[in-house]
């Protein structure tokens, strides 16, 4: 938080990792079940936060080595506690800045960021750093969501208004959570080559409890009811409104609602 | 047509059977690879048009027999020869409205029904009469599109404007566009039990060239181009801003360009 050029969003409050934990308990496995790496190899994991990815991660791959690297002390220390608690040893936990990174050139093997580039004002030069430390053939993995993919039954306008908030203090801080739909000519202008993009939907109805609790409620709606304050200081909409809106979110949490939003993995070679 | 509780938005001209001829090569993998039916099943296809998906159903269910039926002759015409062609016996095509089937109640082991319903004033009442012509235990398969989960890179006020016009104009013929992600509820209330859902999402960028022109292009922005006249003589839209709109459309389709579009099938028993 120090630099205004990667400024975040998301707080790192107790409710907000609550929120990172389910989100990362439910999409675990949509995600990063196919994230595998050779045993022997470095991987570079680019904002860690509090270890919400960290954990599948080593999980997925206990021979690989994981540097693990956050600007947050704070948060390093919840990622470091929650790995030690879940008996790993394969991560390395460090301080750090993806635009000063204090590793040599072509230090990783392979180079893992999820999360992340949407918070930041210049993901391109985020992704050009990230380049320069990682081996020639190594791989990257990109993950990140996209807030205009969601949609809903029944749908709302006023539900609707409560995320446009969302996406326009995330712009106003120079973030972009529309990113997922970018990351293939993004990761392309970065100079990688063999890019593919693999999005990741998650659907959620009343026969899947475990995504209504865990993503819609814990996961999405918490993070738009995150913004609440913000939104209605910065008088971005109106306090009745907004309270219609969120209603109209958990409406679509009922028996016959529906609700959509797509992740998007991105996986290239330096 | 003769009955306006079923008009159809979509007309059956040759670029229209062009059109739904390029989704169904694309999209066929993606949405009937698991549509199976056992050896002997009879299995009613409800609105086959012009058998864009029957192709696929004969062919991955070569001991299965089809009927399938449609209220156009000329359609029905164009399916016909369309599988003998393709020189596949296991078909039965018959002229018929989906709310006056000309078959006993429970005839069939199964129901699929595909992009059918999106066109309906009624689609409860139309599920309701498929139910009555289905054996007890027996499978619907439910598949429809829903307009609303499309967005692209780079976004485009224009653009979406033309797709809001093609939302629109269905809407105003008692049509519903945006009728994938109600399938969940819409089925569950014709009375069907263990409901899934699953959508399939079409993600395009320029790593996938068959999907650019199969689907971006020859799919989908055709749709919306098909409806160019409508939408500009309703007064829905100036000519100048739809020029913009489908411009900003296939700007999507260019080397950096994304799109995105959500398909949802669903399967449930009586």
């Amino acid at each position: 938080m120090e630099n205004p050029s990667h400024e975040y969003v998301h707080g790192y409050s107790a409710r907000e990792n609550r929120r990172l934990m389910d989100q990362a308990t439910t999409l675990t496995q949509l995600l990063h079940h196919d994230t595998k790496y050779p045993a022997g190899a470095l991987v570079l994991e680019a904002g860690c936060g509090v270890g919400a990815q960290t954990t599948a991660l080593v999980q997925n791959n206990p021979d690989a080595h994981f540097v693990s690297v956050d600007i947050s002390q704070e948060s390093l220390g919840a990622a470091k506690s929650r790995i030690e608690t879940a008996g790993f040893h394969n991560v390395t936990f460090q301080q750090a800045d993806i635009f000063n990174l204090p590793f040599p050139e072509r230090h990783f093997d392979h180079v893992f960021v999820c999360f992340v580039l949407e918070h930041l004002k210049n993901p391109l030069d985020a992704l050009l750093h990230l380049k320069a430390k990682l081996t020639k053939g190594g791989t990257i993995t990109v993950i990140e969501g996209d807030h205009g993919s969601t949609y809903f039954h029944p749908d709302s306008r006023a539900a609707w208004d409560t995320i446009q908030c969302l996406i326009d203090l995330q712009a106003r801080k120079g973030g972009d959570s529309l990113i997922g739909r970018k990351l293939f000519p993004l990761v392309q202008d970065a100079g990688f080559h063999s890019v593919t993009v693999s999005p990741r939907m998650v659907y959620v109805d009343s026969s899947r409890p475990g995504y209504v609790e865990g993503f819609t409620k814990n996961t999405f709606i918490a993070m738009v009811e995150g913004v609440h304050d913000e939104a209605i200081n910065s008088g971005l909409i109106e306090e009745l409104h907004w309270e219609k809106g969120i209603k109209d979110l958990y409406r679509a949490t009922g028996k016959d609602g529906t609700f959509c939003y797509t992740f998007f993995k991105a996986l290239a070679n330096k």
